[in-house]
């Protein structure tokens, strides 16, 4: 068994914890000694043992002289635990394989330097790319200062997330709502637009079948704080709800509803509520991923901003037709079709009767979107 | 190997004539005599040997005692050909296997008997949906008397056939614009609106890189006889042009365009061009299989006619907003959610960069649609 092996079952005990680690990076550990394997581990959350401890705790005395394959570099500064690296060195391992680096500025190949001092031999960029994609939300919030943007769409196989009623439910199928509430315990918000609440009345708690899993802050945007304060989820206690607004609305049912226990951020004397102010307030306050279940304009505003950083859309086998349902992205658009917004990595998936086509926006330098 | 391995190998046979048989359905048959295959054929243009005489001849005298497999049922009337029932009788093979009978009425069960009578083994059956997907445009033919109607579109991943300003080109990427032309190819007539000879003249020829391919027919719809007659499809000479209007366009017009060559056709008084009376002259005029390639308003009709037998989506992994741009179906569209049209047999293939996502309607007895 080669690197890449080893690398990827360390991927594999990293990603089983996605959820659970925010905000901290999904890790895995697996150590190898004479070909057999001696340690795995994974970190779990935040505050308990790092992934390379719980490996080199199940290793033993085994460790010394073994490869210690991790996903991600190890860290090298005091956190909520001691660091990585000073753990490996003690263990006595002769080589550390890496697949990533640490965007992290306080790791930032500090780790690698600090095991080639101790005079272990270090590799890097092994299943690099999947290590990325692994903690492609940690590596955005820590590089950007803002919570990694994932927009959800649902949508016929003629492009309609409604009919010319407005008539929505249901578009898919119950797995891939399913799967939704997955996508839901994975994120440490989730967004709509007012519209939405005075529409659908949603709760926007995560439902799985066997456990509740956990539940997303919620975010309403509401330019001039229309929510109804009879909204479910102002009332069911189940998960905050914060609501981004702008100065125009009105203070009193700002106090209204900062008295029923809602947080309210106003992004200023703003036309709508600025998506870019939002999401730099969202990262100061520790979200790390933003899941936006918003309608036709929510999404559109987000593309606008340059702020999506992965699309899954869910394409259910069914047509509605009709040239005034709405789409998943409204807005003004692009003007020439040569302007369109590639996605990159595209994954196509069948979930129950339907699709699941996720894929990476690739933004250019030039703005090519009216808002 | 057993009687599906050998009716696999015929189905292939028969697939391999796509595109040249019409108004004749495809036919592939293997013959086999002791474990061993001693004959193979498959219908290759109307007017010529049929499946079953090809393969005879391959087998000769190893035919006697032999086991044959049809994917269809064999012919018991004369047409441009003698009856295939009579040529597996006096060849002597014991056994004849068939995957799906004959819709054609001369047909329609009488091959089985007379073999049966003539003391051959008959069994039926086998492979019998992929026979009938094999041949859905004959049996559709056949059946209905209309030609087989597939509309295919380009999207965009949210849901869009043209940026708000109406730039269309290019949607797909060149693998998928390729596998256009090969479906031209395939098909006895393409179908647009006028609004599309207008706004992008199109040839609506089929350009395959290695050989030039075959030409439907290419018919417009045309309410008011608006077709410039300096359209190129007008003057290229490259296929026959028919175009559909109503007793409402100027007879004058009429006049010019049958003077260049042209077949004008009315379905009446009618407020727009009648679908299902324009399928019906379709189908007198031996037209089997027609691909639409509308705009969102033709599609639309094609639709609320309940008239597309398959819909052909390609999905570009790209974005470009506007909730003025159009999709791939207009029109009012159902009302509910729950009235959507259900695509059945869904298939989603890689064509280049783009999907390819190909379906068949299901049609229910309440229609749903709003013109």
């Amino acid at each position: 068994m080669g690197h890449d092996t080893y690398m990827k079952l360390a991927l594999t005990l990293a990603e089983a914890a996605r959820g659970q680690t925010s905000p901290n990076p999904l890790v895995g550990c697996v150590i190898v000694q004479g070909g057999e394997i001696v340690g795995m581990g994974a970190h779990l959350r935040a505050g308990e043992a790092h992934a390379e401890v719980q490996a080199l705790r199940m290793a033993g005395e085994r460790a010394r002289g073994a490869t210690a394959y991790v996903t991600l570099e190890p860290c090298s500064h005091h956190g909520r635990t001691p660091p990585c690296a000073n753990a490996l060195i003690a263990s006595g391992v002769a080589s550390v394989v890496i697949a990533s680096s640490d965007p992290n500025p306080l790791v930032a190949g500090q780790g690698v330097a600090r095991l080639r001092e101790a005079g272990i031999s270090v590799t890097c960029g092994v299943c690099e790319e999947e290590a990325k994609r692994l903690n492609e939300v940690f590596f955005t919030y820590i590089t950007k200062k803002r919570p990694f943007v994932t927009i959800k769409t649902a949508m016929t196989l003629d492009g309609k997330v409604a009919t010319q009623t407005g008539s929505s439910r249901w578009i898919t199928g119950e797995a891939a709502r399913l799967d939704v509430h997955q996508m839901r315990h994975e994120h440490d918000a989730i967004l709509v637009g007012v519209g939405t609440v005075i529409a659908d009345d949603p709760q926007l708690t995560t439902r799985l079948p066997e456990e509740k899993g956990r539940n997303p802050v919620r975010i309403v945007l509401d330019t001039a704080l229309r929510i109804p304060d009879t909204a479910r989820m102002l009332t069911d206690g189940e998960a905050p709800v914060w609501v981004f607004t702008t100065d125009r609305a009105s203070q009193e049912k700002r106090t209204v509803l900062e008295a029923m226990g809602v947080r309210v951020f106003s992004t200023g004397m703003t036309q709508r509520v600025h998506i870019e102010t939002m999401l730099g307030v969202l990262g100061e306050e520790g979200i790390t991923s933003l899941l936006v279940e918003g309608g036709s304009e929510v999404n559109a505003s987000f593309l606008t901003a340059s702020a999506v950083d992965k699309l899954v859309t869910y394409v259910a086998p069914k047509l509605v037709a009709g040239h005034l349902a709405p789409t998943p992205f409204g807005g003004i658009g692009v003007e020439q079709m040569a302007d369109a917004i590639d996605l990159a990595d595209l994954k196509v998936e069948t979930v129950g009767v339907d699709l699941k086509i996720s894929g990476y926006p690739v933004w250019k330098e030039r703005p090519c979107l009216q808002d």
